[in-house]
């Protein structure tokens, strides 16, 4: 593959890792979650938690590792969407 | 691998592609971005691109198939954040 395709697929892990960590602060500093989709944060979630599990059945550590994070930020965005939006059902 | 492991590979594929459909629709009806993180779409879109880069490397269908259509939702929720900040900077 060479050093430029290793690169790519570097890039794209730690991208696609840390892309939604600006959106957890933001979202945790204004808890605005009106624009945000639940169902969207909902199948990421789900879809990366598939990866880490593919991962583990393909022994890639970058691919666990990188997938990890990527739950990380994006289940927080969903538990604040969740919780958010039941306070706004009460008021 | 196994059926199983193929199953998740193909569930978070799926998943992971098609997850910022249900965001896309509702960013473009609402037109309610304020909530949403620019920079995290940014680096989303650019992430996914190298993915797709990457998966021409490895001469990877299903990788470059799935990434693209997770590049067309990302691309679009960031061309709306985008052109909503610029007017309401005008504003």
């Amino acid at each position: 593959m060479g050093l430029i395709g290793e690169f790519f697929g570097y890039m794209a892990g730690i991208l696609t890792a840390i892309c939604f960590m600006p959106q957890t602060i933001k979202t945790i500093r204004t808890k605005d979650v009106k624009g945000l989709s639940l169902t969207s944060y909902f199948i990421y979630t789900i879809g990366i938690l598939c990866w880490v599990v593919y991962g583990f059945f393909i022994h890639s550590v970058p691919m666990i590792l990188f997938n990890t994070i990527s739950v990380i930020f994006a289940g927080s965005i969903l538990y604040i969407i969740f919780i958010e939006g039941r306070k706004n059902e009460k008021n």
